[in-house]
């Protein structure tokens, strides 16, 4: 079984952005509400910051918890990494989860400037640069048979998109505009031509697109 | 995390037959086509029995993929595993699946006549009768911690919910009818009093129908 590229329940607004302007520590996705965009997700049983029983078992509860299945290895941008901007000032920075990151995986951060690896609980961050498709290969071979997500941000998602480098998207597009920021796209019609896609509305409000390469 | 009583990929037709009437070694879904049935979740890439690399991984394979996920047993009734009624003749019959069931868990099959315990390949096939609250204790027992799969058919899902033990049941309806056979539901609607479900009609031409308890 080949080992796919694969973004899993990216989210973004109506006009296609993944956050908007002016990333800060307070503030990850910029002017972007990350209580609207994530709405969808967290109201699931399956939804893993979940404090309290309950939750929907339906269509998104689906997507949600396929989001661990058959992922070994995670490949991100530096932006989803932390807010800070050209070398590292020090290494105190250790990304936005605490001390159980969501994800149970090899990460590997997308940089130009170096970092050692370190690990927190099961999941270990290396910090890789230069061509994308090497990336891809270290990332599969740490995922040993397993696929690899892409995690983001919608300009990372974009430069693997460009290269041809993605097997299968998962976007939840929700329904308020963002107006500016990070865009994953104007419109999903761009990737047709590449893609099929299942472009599914669910309950919640937010429409599921689940595109796989022709 | 509570353990679940989950139907996954349960198919029916329009007017509600799991099966056909007339089951037999030659039919095992009587006088309905399996090829009708099944051909939603035949044209996914998760799709077990696949012989050639390919298939979609859109919505329908989302769900097809989800068969397997988190689930530690299953219980079927009997006319899931054979076509024999009353008391075993001989136990030569082990099932539809060959040397490779699809379960890859301990399976319990309900019926009234007793019959050792086999193994094929990762799967153990008991058979079990009496309350059904006492079998699905000893098949939560089996699944150790996770959720255990309600596999049909139609008579035994329908005997789980009047006895009010299913928490979530996916149901995918196909657009042909049967007219007589093993029914699940005269309507979906049936269920509304007890159970949330979002209806999610796929482009594939069935509608999913997925429910879990209010």
């Amino acid at each position: 079984m080949a080992q796919l590229l694969r973004v899993q329940n990216f989210n973004v607004s109506s006009d296609g952005y993944g956050a908007g302007e002016g990333q800060s520590l307070q503030r990850p996705f910029g002017h972007a509400d990350p209580r609207e965009i994530f709405a969808w997700a967290g109201a699931t049983a399956s939804w893993p910051n979940r404090t309290e029983p309950g939750g929907t078992r339906g269509l998104d509860d689906h997507l949600v918890r396929d989001f661990h299945h058959n992922i070994g290895a995670e490949i991100m941008g530096r932006n989803k990494f932390g807010p800070q901007r050209g070398p590292w000032e020090n290494h105190d920075w250790l990304g936005w989860w605490g001390d159980e990151p969501p994800f149970h995986t090899p990460v590997f951060v997308l940089t130009h400037h170096e970092r050692p690896s370190f690990t927190l609980s099961d999941t270990t961050f290396h910090f890789v640069g230069g061509d994308l498709a090497a990336v891809l290969k270290r990332a599969k071979e740490a995922a040993q048979g397993k696929d690899v997500r892409l995690g983001g941000g919608a300009t990372t998602i974009r430069a693997f998109l460009d290269a041809d480098l993605v097997d299968t998207l998962h976007v939840a597009v929700a329904q308020p505009e963002l107006g500016a920021g990070s865009r994953l796209w104007e419109s999903p019609d761009e990737l047709r031509d590449r893609f099929h896609v299942d472009v599914v509305p669910s309950p919640s409000g937010v429409t599921h697109h689940l595109f796989w390469r022709k």
